[in-house]
């Protein structure tokens, strides 16, 4: 009976019912429209394609998506790193091993529609319905969800950023990391900026304890201040 | 006097009412947070750059809000396309090439903000500036803004879309093209769909006036019309 009240109830049937609760558990979003999300879980070897459309076109617009929520949080969490810097974060958050590693410890498996062939790779398809997904409550939601979604919830529960980042860790934090168990003053010092016409070139000493070390150029101060951080690490010894 | 109260009255200096102006002419859009749109046409070669940050960041943010918000647009415009389509397309509207022809028909190097040396070129600077002011009018105004930006001023007066999709014109379409004006029936038929485990292998025939010409293989319908269509066009002695 409390089966019937549901089914007849709410016009949705038992798999759109699994569907909906996975994406409110591991999405924290309540969809609206159920039939972006089915499409979103089916794979292109399903043997509803003929009928259902894959998720295909789904995956174009989350990859998208995913990519501009990330480049903005990215942008916010870092005020001080260079473009350089948030570009090859960004890269590594939204590689496809790290979309696969979502979805894998999402088990998005449990609802994805596919054809169980024998070439097929479950975590590559685990990936891509994540991103469409994404397209699915973007359409269903709109962006500020998504973000509200991949923030609150995916960043949350489903990837370590931090380790992200550590993997990441550069010279110059090293070198501070390495300065502070060893209760020295670390400072770095512009000694020269010139203008070379379309760029400027910079040159930094690295001083610790007021004693010059490491020296390092080039085309921003972050640039020259990692160069001086390289040498001064290899200089005493630490890498 | 008029000058005296524009300048004190609204805090702002002679050139930021010129960016402002500009950026409502160009963009549709009038800056709230002026500093944004500042930072935006700043290239890091500017003599100020010591002070003021260059665009760099706000140009890798709004790559990537472009890039969204292209995606949504050819998601909803070409909804039989499939992703390989849409992809390729969006590669053409987001290229360096694209962008800059944009930024150089918007005449951003009007109101650049860059060291004038030899090896500049300013075209590159200009598509770059375009990118961060679409990153600033995100920070400013958020991603439903952008994309009304986007849709309703740039690609309305600074892009033939249109021009951009001829040159991608595809083979059905110059089937169809080639039908209407020899004022011959045209008909894409489907021969076989056979499952091949995670895919599908799709056969069709083109029809016409009802005699067969052009046969075509592919792993989705669309390949599979492509194909015979190309065949047909051979055949036929139209390319």
């Amino acid at each position: 009976m409390q089966f019937l009240i549901r089914f007849f109830g709410s016009g949705k049937n038992e798999a759109q019912l699994t569907l909906i609760r996975f994406i409110i558990s591991r999405f924290g979003y309540r969809p609206k429209k159920i039939s972006y999300f089915e499409q979103a879980i089916t794979h292109k070897s399903n043997a509803n394609s003929k009928y259902i459309d894959s998720n295909e076109r789904l995956e174009f617009l989350g990859d998208a998506i995913i990519d501009a929520v990330v480049a903005e949080f990215l942008f916010a969490r870092f005020p001080n790193e260079d473009e350089g810097y948030l570009t090859k974060i960004k890269s590594k958050l939204v590689s496809r091993k790290t979309l696969s590693e979502i979805a894998e410890e999402m088990e998005i498996r449990q609802v994805l529609r596919y054809h169980k062939g024998r070439s097929i790779n479950i975590n590559t398809l685990e990936g891509n319905a994540f991103e469409a997904i994404i397209g699915a409550i973007y359409l269903d939601g709109g962006f500020e969800q998504v973000r509200q979604t991949l923030e609150q919830h995916v960043y949350r529960k489903y990837v370590n950023i931090n380790k992200v980042l550590e993997e990441e860790i550069d010279f110059k934090s090293k070198l501070f990391i390495w300065s502070q168990r060893n209760k020295l003053s670390i400072d770095f010092e512009i000694i020269s900026e010139v203008n070379k016409g379309s760029s400027w070139e910079y040159k930094v000493i690295v001083l610790i304890n007021e004693q010059k070390y490491g020296l390092g150029t080039g085309s921003s101060k972050k640039a020259a201040e990692q160069v001086a951080a390289k040498e001064t690490l290899e200089l005493i010894g630490v890498i």
